[in-house]
């Protein structure tokens, strides 16, 4: 099946690509540079996740998935705002291995404008606000013409109301709250860094089911049966991710992870791994879990320790049960669709995703 | 006819600000933070120019203004986000007399959350950049339920398309070019200045005027004759004012303008006036005009040296010139519409304000 679905997720992303690539929005935009820092991320690539699940989903509720495209085009343009608009917060360099946005700004500002370092600094944020806060006009603007599809306008206005008051609504918040538990003195709860987590990555993936199964239908109704079935599938899946994530990050293969081992500890975020561990172990092992964040480097002792803890707290299990319990509920998700070739395929990009070993 | 209009305005702002109040879209926003920076400017009210376009242009297109108040309202939020992402790009830290949005979060952060200022200072721009995020998506949301109001779903959508796809993209594109302004080495042309005062506050004006036009006639075509004459009306009125603003910055009476004179040269800030004046000048006055450019004070002497060389130059008359043809153009485009009360009450309104005696 693996060259199967590589093969459609190629099909899958070409079209979006295709798409962004010709659409006319970011044509009219001035200066150069912002023009330029509008398409920079949309371009550059990337898994294309979000599109993908949209055409795919829309697939599966028994519609062609190109009456998604414009819907999944719209998704990858909005998930990219938010991406800029993070960078900046983060004070992120780096973007699938080169310059976040305003970093390439930045650079602009220093080299054309001849700015010096702090001007230059402060160019690249603002263009690259500006260009966030474009990215969100165009997402919307490519979704509001999901009629050029043949979807009704009622069903493209409730797919761009949710895109609000639903995606827009959850995922800002879910940012603002990662970003507070960065500056505020204790660490987030459990619930509260679930919800975080279900906002900040779980809101697009769900809306982005959602509205290719809306297009789909052709229904105004985001609590159709299949329009629902198919967000619960993409936020599950999205959850299960998340947590096998969380898992890989320390009990993983740095090779095939990807990722350097320990990084949450390194940076001093809290994971839903670690809250469990700390909330189960007594006093003397809490601290020392504690001590183990915020180190400049990892000892394969200081890694073995770590590892222990969180076996020895139950939250190794816990998370493991967790994340075959979301993976499961996705599945059964899928599994109310009649069966159909999207369906496999959404089937098989889910296994694919969570089939990393632990 | 001022108190009617006076009165007639108190009406139309008490309708947009008891919607504001009362909309549910920021309930759901977390946390608390993030929450109130979101209704900030919004609760804080102001001239409400926009929505009061958008109002009576429904009415005066022979709707019942009701029928665009989440248009008026959404023009409104809309603008608000822009004076989030503005102030903070302009490092501006009062907003009607009041903090902007950033410093009200970098007070929160260094009070509540008792962080030290270069944390505070960090927290209050990240959370405000946030802010402005949800008030596109809320403003989106309004106008997404126009079809409350008894709107159809095919002019519901093409307003809210020509928000992204005209308004956003031209309202942004002009911010942009201003800030570009500020970093880069000469100064804009006239042409550019034009463009960038005809998209950064221009658009707004227009659009406001353009989407109560169709909410009233139901018609998703913003190219019908009485959604353009509105449009042009608004366009050319927030021309003119500008025009005005201009002249009265040097050549009007601080009392009644309310605020310091030469504030655009002590800013350094190019003006079509200037830019004007420079053009026309001969090379020794032209060094001598741009001389008084970025100056910590003027002395009487100073002003009278500054208007006796904008008038000279016939950069005074020119603009003078421009102001009144923007004016007849408003009062022409205007004149299309068959008349009716509201109609009077938009000629009321921009006699207002055009009638500031230079």
């Amino acid at each position: 099946m693996k060259s199967q679905l590589e093969k459609e997720l190629a099909i899958a992303r070409g079209l979006v690509e295709e798409f962004l690539m010709d659409d006319p929005f970011p044509a009219k935009v001035r200066p150069a540079a912002l023009q330029e820092a509008v398409r920079l991320y949309p371009f550059r690539g990337g898994k294309r996740l979000r599109p993908v699940l949209a055409l795919w989903s829309c697939g599966a509720a028994g519609g062609e998935p190109v009456r998604a495209l414009n819907a999944a085009a719209a998704v990858e343009i909005y998930h990219n705002w938010t991406l800029v608009h993070d960078d900046i917060i983060d004070c992120d360099e780096l973007r699938r291995g080169k310059p976040t946005c305003h970093v390439e700004l930045r650079n602009r500002g220093a080299g054309e404008l001849g700015l010096d370092p702090v001007r230059a600094r402060k160019f690249g944020t603002d263009f690259a606000i500006l260009a966030g806060d474009l990215q969100q006009s165009w997402a919307l603007d490519v979704m509001l013409r999901s009629t050029d599809r043949g979807v009704s306008a009622e069903t493209t206005l409730a797919m761009a109301r949710r895109m609000q008051s639903f995606l827009g609504r959850e995922l800002i918040s879910g940012e603002a709250m990662d970003v507070e538990f960065e500056y505020r003195s204790g660490r987030p709860s459990l619930p509260e860094l679930t919800e975080m987590i279900r906002g900040k990555t779980g809101a697009l993936l769900a809306f982005s089911a959602e509205c290719g199964a809306m297009a789909a239908l052709d229904t105004p109704d985001w609590n159709a049966p299949d329009v629902a079935a198919l967000s619960s599938f993409a936020s599950e899946l999205g959850f299960a991710f998340q947590l096998l994530d969380d898992l890989l990050g320390v009990f993983g293969d740095e090779q095939t992870f990807g990722k350097p081992l320990f990084s949450d500890f390194r940076e001093g975020k809290p994971t839903l791994l670690f809250l469990r561990a700390m909330a189960a172990l007594p006093p003397e092992e809490q601290a020392e879990l504690d001590s183990m964040m915020n180190r400049a480097s990892y000892s394969a002792e200081d890694g073995r320790r770590i590892r222990c803890l969180l076996e020895k707290s139950g939250a190794r299990d816990a998370l493991e049960r967790d994340a075959a319990e979301s993976s499961e509920k996705a599945l059964a998700s899928l599994a109310r669709l009649p069966e159909n070739r999207f369906r496999s395929l959404l089937e098989a990009l889910a296994e694919h995703l969570l089939k990393r070993n632990v």
